[in-house]
């Protein structure tokens, strides 16, 4: 087999370090693909590839040859609505099956937290208090799921799992149906998975239909004190509709994974409200290993101008 | 069809209002069906059931022709170990399939609770720092499970579609058995479940042979730093072996949810070590509405001299 020359590609991102999280993990699986930071690349007409994560500005300009713009993570909006990228090249994504798990787990465990009152028992236990709460059924608890890719799918299994009911807004009904859980598909979805959840969880992808989708009209929808798990991104989310519903009560408690500006920035007043629980963007990650494996197979398909199993459809939006 | 005259039973329990729990659902459901408080009582030999839940010492002293006592949970030792139960009565105990999803909640609730740093986010959400943690691929990550009855089947399920690795401790390996899991029986099953694992959760019936399962030993064969999910009775754990792994960092942390003494003495050293999270036996409860069903269903059966489908073998224990 003649020796090819290596592919190169360039690591794009405002916000993270690319090289240190895969770079090792890039390197111990193949040869013939290799990556610079920007500042490294001599003849930037020689780069085909960029792998993303929020990339900056103006990020993509210099590198006139580009086939190929890849996320690290599930989520491609950013990419799609960068004006940056070339209209002839593709758009990939990672697609890691323990990427959903960790997503179902993250959601079950908020879930979990809120319905058994762990906080509360928490506060009990610093008092050395023994109060036992009272349990409702899980069956009678309504949770709704917006969005039914990769990512809604586990987080219905993981929810189902302990048994609670489970409504889901999904773009098609599927062929495969759980017992316990009701589908909703066409016009008006979303916000009949709401009516009258006790729960409702976000994991939508970001599109122009969907921006904005968590308001103050769904809110209204629930149930009285129901908890959102918004897990989707930060753009799905009507900030000043949570905290109307939040004061008024219709909402009980939030648990914010994403959000429009990432890191939440430390003034912002999400930290200080004790109705809400804040995490850093950890409700799933792609593995390093993962992620390798998945970018180096979709940069020999650029290569060898085979079909490329990660892209997206761009016109969809993921 | 002539009318029965109802057949009368007696509430034992020496820490918990049973009518006050259960009263009006099971006079909702039957007619033919009595119970008082023993105070209430005013011929002891009508008494023919008795439904129980901790009763006192003599507690069944005053009733001579007692035909069944019923726990109103799932765990039965405590009758078992009462040496007021009369010989010749069944001893029956409620199987709420509900029960069995809300301990797997509570387990996998505090697997994740854990495996993904939720205190140390909480922590850092307090002073609005971001600080992602990293993730581990659910699949790399063993729990062992001790128990494979009604709730550890329902744990072990509930643990899977998160994405754990599982090995689980049975008696005899089941016919139906899940991708990912492994079981294990015969013996020495609970120490090759727990070799390597970085949680261990128990759901074992209380048996002279599960007593004081939870031992240095067993510890001792855990990834260091494991975690412990207490969930099965409090004599199953050795406590002065708990805390030496906790000191030397064999264990990171524990959940206990069950105790020797309960309620949990307010000044039991326990309420005071930060290692521990402590709940009040609330891993998983009867619903009034199913042990009442399952209270007259059976009490039917003694009285027309059926089976008892809700009867437990007094010679295995459980």
């Amino acid at each position: 087999m003649p020796a090819q020359s290596p592919i190169l590609g360039v690591y794009l991102s405002a916000t993270a370090d690319l090289d240190a999280l895969y770079g090792d993990a890039l390197r111990s699986c193949a040869m013939d693909v290799v990556l610079r930071h920007p500042a490294e690349i001599d003849r930037p007409e020689d780069v085909r590839f960029a792998i993303c994560w929020e990339p900056g500005e103006g990020a993509f300009a210099p590198y006139p040859n580009l086939g190929l713009a890849m996320s690290v993570a599930a989520g491609v909006d950013a990419l799609l609505a960068h004006d940056g990228v070339p209209r002839g090249a593709a758009i990939a994504r990672v697609r890691d099956p323990h990427q959903a798990e960790l997503m179902a787990g993250y959601a079950v465990h908020e879930v979990l937290h809120y319905e058994r009152g762990f906080s509360e028992m928490a506060g009990n236990a610093a008092k050395a208090r023994w109060v036992p709460l009272r349990m409702r059924a899980p069956a009678s608890v309504q949770v709704a799921v917006l969005g039914h890719g990769t990512m809604g799918r586990a987080v219905v299994r993981g929810l189902r799992s302990v048994g609670f009911s489970v409504r889901v807004a999904c773009r098609s009904e599927p062929a495969e149906q759980l017992p316990g859980v009701r589908y909703l598909s066409g016009p008006g979805a979303v916000a009949r998975a709401a009516e009258g959840a006790q729960y409702l969880v976000n994991v939508l992808p970001l599109t122009a239909e969907t921006e904005n989708v968590l308001d103050a009209a769904l809110f209204a929808r629930l149930a009285p004190g129901a908890r959102l798990v918004q897990i989707g991104r930060g753009e799905h989310l009507v900030e000043a509709d949570l905290e109307a519903a939040l004061d008024s009560g219709q909402l009980a408690a939030a648990t914010l994974d994403v959000f429009r500006e990432e890191p939440l920035p430390a003034a912002h007043r999400f930290w200080q409200d004790a109705r809400l629980r804040i995490t850093p963007h950890v409700a799933s990650d792609s593995l390093p290993e993962v992620v390798s494996a998945q970018v180096v197979e979709t940069v020999r398909a650029l290569r060898d101008g085979q079909p490329m199993a990660y892209a997206v459809d761009r016109a969809r939006g993921y």
